[in-house]
């Protein structure tokens, strides 16, 4: 005689990552998906640009699966256009990292993917064992993505920073611009594993590791909704072809 | 006895397309990568981005694989970056319908796409024939990859054109502002088939045809290298990242 079968736990206790740690992982990839497209046809060489419109589909691709995998969980009715377009910027929970602009600096791209792949790398292998198990099929995809753009990163931060003199200073410029965001982007139970690999590349690329900033407090705010104006500027963005087309019906 | 061969004829006597004609067809999938490329992120639902991200894919690589061609047939050191990056605005082939902003108007997006996409189809697929087995090789690649795209266009046009009121009257006023530019991507041998092709689509949306305009002048050039400020904009970002660090060293 089998036993009947447990009730289902209420939503609100649901085991698997917080919705709010859920749609901080996905809100940096649809924002790392948006800042790498606009990079198509803009690297220094034609090559990279496909490689960069590769990465920003891998990293769209996680967005969407996570999107609609909260809005399923809220019971809300949200599905993943209405996170994507209809969340105002104080709803959004991506990292500081992500939001920022560019200024079409290569270097500053090549330090910003770096840093966050090297992240997310860390944080997708982790939840490949999530007792939720859409997370964990889309983590476990996600990983073999996420260590190709990071490999790709790496291998730029190798020629820049033992490329040129020019090079070198540019890149070590980016990183230590970047560095000050990488805190808000980690884990506390991947802080120690993803600085020591990065470490060992920022090394390896004969550069230096910046010093943590005294006060973290103006590089981080965004997984609790605190964010820089840049993210309304990337929103508006982001959201005006949608937003003037309510309701899709086209 | 075999004959001996016969001499190479000299480099301007060959056969295929001209140079000229080859850097039209290039630079109009390269300007549409990068217009293309600036939507990723920003369509009215998530999902067309990775179609718009992929169709920016296909046709950067046309245009790569043109541009080196170009490069190599011209004999004189230039590959694709060459072409791509230190080309001033008048070196350009490119036809006037791709150089222009969008202002992010979906509706624009997609009858801009359908009008590209139906001319290239047209001439790939008189082009896979071309004595030039490269030419022929890349636009046997380009017309599958291309029908797909008219397809896609074509889809949003009839969900557009026969939607609500008001996504009808937007894609008209995109037609008819588009229209006008049809005539430079056409080639005399095409001309017909294309605006059949390009009629039966129109009126499947429930749209109208647009009127040629009375005088076509405002509306070409770029074949000839003359272009609207806009290609200068265009340039400027696409090619910033290139200039800034001449010679590609790193």
């Amino acid at each position: 005689m089998s036993t009947p079968p447990a009730p289902s736990p209420p939503a609100t206790d649901r085991s698997g990552p917080a919705l709010d740690d859920l749609l901080g992982i996905a809100d940096d990839a649809l924002l790392a998906a948006q800042w790498l497209g606009g990079w198509i046809a803009e690297a220094p060489v034609l090559e990279e640009d496909v490689a960069l419109a590769n990465i920003a589909l891998d990293q769209l691709g996680v967005a969407r699966a996570l999107l609609a995998h909260v809005g399923e969980l809220e019971g809300a009715g949200r599905g993943e256009d209405d996170l994507a377009y209809w969340r105002g910027p104080e709803e959004f929970r991506n990292a500081l990292l992500v939001e920022r602009p560019d200024k079409r600096d290569f270097a500053v791209g090549v330090v910003r993917l770096l840093l966050l792949s090297t992240a997310q790398l860390h944080r997708y292998a982790a939840l490949r064992s999530s007792p939720d198990p859409v997370v964990a099929a889309v983590a476990t995809r996600a990983v073999t993505e996420v260590s190709y753009h990071r490999d790709h990163a790496r291998g730029w931060l190798l020629r820049l920073g033992d490329g040129t003199p020019e090079s070198h200073d540019r890149v070590q410029a980016a990183l230590d611009a970047e560095w000050p965001y990488l805190a808000e982007v980690l884990e506390p139970t991947t802080d120690e594993e993803v600085r020591a690999v990065l470490t060992r590349d920022i090394a390896d690329a004969t550069l230096r590791v910046p010093a943590d900033p005294p006060n973290p407090t103006p590089y981080a705010g965004g997984r609790a909704g605190r964010h820089t104006p840049h993210l309304t500027a990337v929103l508006e963005e982001l959201q005006q072809v949608a937003r003037a087309h309510p309701g899709a019906s086209w």
